[in-house]
């Protein structure tokens, strides 16, 4: 019942301080048998690392992952995978300012009236830096689905402040440093991004995340929801402040005769759902949308209190993202992943023996 | 471990079907020597229960609770507490159409999937009545965090369907069947609900709940966020599809020099972060929005398929509410109650020895 | 994580009181399609239920259960299992004087230490009439395992205080009403009961119980040993102070030449293991032995001290079993099963894929 | 819920193989602000680690522990605290013999038939070693209790093989390497150990531990009993088969008006019940005792089979334990410690208000 362990059969346990000596998390549950090595991983924690252009943090971190236990030969054993990440550009001094000032918008004052005392380097364990184990993490849970049903899950950048951002392909967004899977408004995000670090602010963004290739029955009927433990997964991502599934936030507006996802031999006629009904998965694509605050870090300058709750003025020098949601694309991917494994984990333990004598429905009828 | 069963500390294990003998659920961790009868639970049950009003489902349930344990001379004794409420309006036969129709919306289908065999009386266990549970148990987590901090907490509708509801006055919400905070929508709320109900058709809704007096540093880092945790509760409700935490989806747009809450010696003077900052609270008031979609159980004719996935057409008669989100408030309500009161049991289990010399800031200041 | 739940996949909430309006418990995660009614559980209840001879507490309770969810048609349906039994032989007049005395060698003391207060009738929460509902989800967890597995948990008196019991035969468990493996041993049974009896005092037991038919591979590395399970399950049932796994204290006189169970392709040579290595089961009989003290409850007056830490005398009369371990056995085989249920759970959750090309190895060569 | 995580509140997740790169530990939930550096957790690994003289294993591991996170300025954080022990001598082709061998005793075949796979160096995660990660935690908790309490935990050798070793004084124990309580027995000791060591064989061994100054209060009805979470975690220990609390086994042929401990206003007159009642912690001394089997390691002969179930016979050279009785006064300390933390943080998030006007009861009278 560690407050830092996501998932209940495929359990990820996380630990570390952004300038602390190293980052990493234990993964449980995951079975054996399955080939796994560090490079399985470093793709991932390399799309989220830091320092990739001038539009992110400028610090530097090679985020190289070892595999401590849980491998052997080259397989997984079933027993526990701890996974470390040294820290290595600890520059601790650009954060002395801060020990005894509260950030608007940071967890500094939180922290401080939890726990009486606060790690202020870089953030402590408030740093999004915390969320590289997940990706790590997510990794593996992607592989095991992948070769289990043919799971993909993927995530692009759908608005950044102002600036909405059509989807055009999927294949578009691994080439550029902002996840938009549109090549067209690459130009246009950068003149954003320059303008907005020269003004020295930043914004908020809006990302899509999408698995697909699900099996249906994933999930529960109550507490242990498909879609609450997405939501729930979603919303402890660093800045996230809001996550639709499916129609998300249109249901509003819709009527039922529009919003219920009609069926025909074929398959489903459309998804309102976000793959998920009554807590547990169509087989359809799963869709999610989430919704990041702006950094809080900013060169401009903001009142705040100290720790004698007299008033101060700070700004934020240091190395931040100017907007956090360029990097959370592989954030979600990674979330989303570890919340399909282990409820396909849960899935097998209860309904293992569950067998019908037709089909799946088709994701989409054609 | 149970999928069933909500929190960590204060842990609530849900129960039932509609049309079984009875739901209810068993709340365990709450602190002994808490006056506590049924008296204390019914009012909430009694606003969520059906057939209040025109505009809902005309189901006939007392819902009358019925403590089983737990209590001894009208305390508690923290032992587990044992909430029952018989189900009395039974009337399986609306049913027996839908035995081998899987109804677009609802989790028909994947029950189906998942389990291979479900209970089609009511939707079983789908059913929003499994609510009613979650609504006692949250009256008696409301009630020991009045009693510990003074939280209120409290909620209403916002938007219904196309109608925005614009709040005036929390004392209005009780006065009228729609939980709506503007007594002058609310002829235009019965008007809309009356031509949709001829329509045969159903809308969504979105509800906000708030809760006030909320200590700060209640939640966790990672996993165990106080709003993961939120989100997780909230998307569980029965056909929501969207969650927001403070200023929500409207981040995106924001700039970090206008979301970032700055502090005062008198207090924060915004509140964008929605009472939460790095997964722990601040003590400003925790703001919650939700999105519901709009109730799958129409009139209308829908294109489905059966169990031996051929075509069919379904129309659902039934006494469904034609808009769900208009019986959700006190269910977001009892849904933010369960979570407060689980962290605060969390956090004082690892910080109960934390002294500051100095007070909490205010939750606005003045 | 409710500490009145016990298991993780299988998971069964308890919760009642002695002399409350009822006790019972809430199965979660038991796999649908099963044929499930009251008469599969009510045999057990039977077996453990008090009044049935002389020997035993005269109270009167049917202990009839009834399932009120999670069953739909005969079937199992994958949802929560509530079982409950109304409590009808309330005689709480008897337990008025010990309100402000606690009672040597019971929990009197110490709830009232922890929660400040505490129902004194029957012992409240600590009555081993809480066994009730454990004994009602151990025949679920038994059924499921019979029909999967073709396991078979039988236990047996193995020491009556002074009085040891040889193992003779099965069948002649059933015939007395002391769960003596022994036809020639019971008189003197009888004897010893009744001149306890009259002696005002109690004594302790010894309790085998046995698992056979059980998978290898069931338990984990660590943490969730299987033996780590089995002995916490089994040292939480009323009044034990000790259990051993097959050989048991005897380990601390043997060689390792003698201990560690030789194999041959025809079997295991040997089980002093108990069918457990590692943590994890090998296919062998599961081996458990647990030691019950005698019951607190006794006529002979006792030093004590009342609410003030004032000096009285306490003699217990009411209705109690002068030696708890009579009925223990059907409470052990029930604990043993939940902790098997729950593995075979958690073993394919995880390990679902395992494929082995050789077959296991027989529990005992022939 | 992983299986590889022990505790509640205060949560340990175990990682790590025999002879993998490293072993640790991830602790979550410790309060914050605890002054703590690896000074205060090397001296516990110091006394559990092998090599200390000839009558234990002659693998060389400094066993040297490294603070990963929690931690900053030398206090705790309350986030968790990863520690980190690097393997160093991991001589793996003492075991390539053993691939395709299962040692009688071991855990080598359940491995097998749970994951299909293993990592046989060294016993991989079966391998004592991994008590290593829990001595260290032991040694976080013990200081907390120490500091809240003035909690102290002790053990020491009761047995070796025929040997009874009767308690003289606690000062003896740190002065032999057999953590006996007695200086009179050591010669004796050594004899045995060198003569079992010549034959080539091993023994059993007896350990008590013992908690004092533990308050009351600690534990829970049903479930998690403080004594069965004692029990669950002793039985955990590698090559424990038997567990008892109190009076343990000797309860069977004790009476009622003997092993209920009786009050008085000056405290307790006895401690048969070793400390607990109901489940719950009753102010007076822990009292555990175990027993270990005799290492199944031994260079004797022992026929077994191999992974085509093909008769063989093996031998163990490799450097072990002739009985792993003797290092287990620490990991016993260990374990106790770890679940009296985690029962007191449990407790005072339920009953943190509880305030009785008594004093508690003293542990013994004068």
């Amino acid at each position: 019942m560690s407050t830092s362990t996501f998932g209940r059969m495929f359990s990820v346990a996380n630990f570390g301080e952004s300038h602390g000596p190293a980052i990493g998390c234990l993964i449980d549950g995951c079975p054996p048998g399955m080939e796994l090595s560090e490079a399985d991983i470093q793709p991932d924690l390399d799309r989220r690392k830091p320092g990739t252009s001038r539009h992110v943090t400028q610090r530097r971190e090679a985020d190289l992952v070892e595999i401590l236990s849980g491998v052997y030969e080259g397989r997984t054993t079933g027993t526990p995978i701890a996974l470390l990440i040294r820290n290595q550009d600890q520059r601790s001094r650009d954060y002395e300012d801060l020990v005894d000032t509260f950030r608007p918008g940071h967890a500094d004052y939180t922290y401080w009236r939890k726990y009486g005392l606060r790690d202020p380097r870089g953030g402590g364990r408030s740093s999004a830096r915390l969320t590289a184990p997940m990706v790590a993490a997510g990794a593996v849970a992607r592989k095991w689905l992948r070769l289990q049903f043919g799971t993909t899950i993927r995530g692009h950048l759908q608005q950044l402040g102002d600036i909405d951002i059509p989807f055009d392909d999927w294949q578009e967004v691994g080439n550029n440093v902002f996840f938009a899977p549109n090549r067209a408004v690459v130009t246009r995000l950068e003149e954003y991004m320059d303008a907005l670090r020269k003004a020295g602010d930043s914004c908020g963004a809006r990302v899509r995340v999408c698995a697909q290739s699900v099996p249906a029955g994933l999930g529960a009927p109550l507490a242990a929801k498909l879609d609450a433990d997405i939501a729930g997964a979603m919303m402890g991502i660093n800045a996230v402040k809001g996550v639709e599934i499916g129609s998300g936030f249109g249901v509003v507006t819709q009527r039922g005769s529009e919003h219920g996802d009609e069926m025909t031999p074929q398959g489903f006629l459309s998804n309102h759902a976000g793959g998920v009904l009554g807590g547990i998965s169509t087989g359809q694509d799963i869709e999610v949308s989430i919704a990041l605050k702006p950094t809080s870090s900013i060169r401009l300058p903001r009142r705040t209190v100290d720790r004698k709750l007299q008033a101060v003025t700070v700004t934020t020098e240091g190395r931040h993202d100017p907007c956090v949601g360029i990097r959370a694309t592989p954030i979600a991917e990674a979330m989303l992943a570890l919340v399909l494994m282990d409820h396909a984990l849960l899935h097998r333990a209860q309904n293992a023996d569950v067998r019908l004598d037709v089909p799946a429905l088709a994701a989409r009828a054609p």
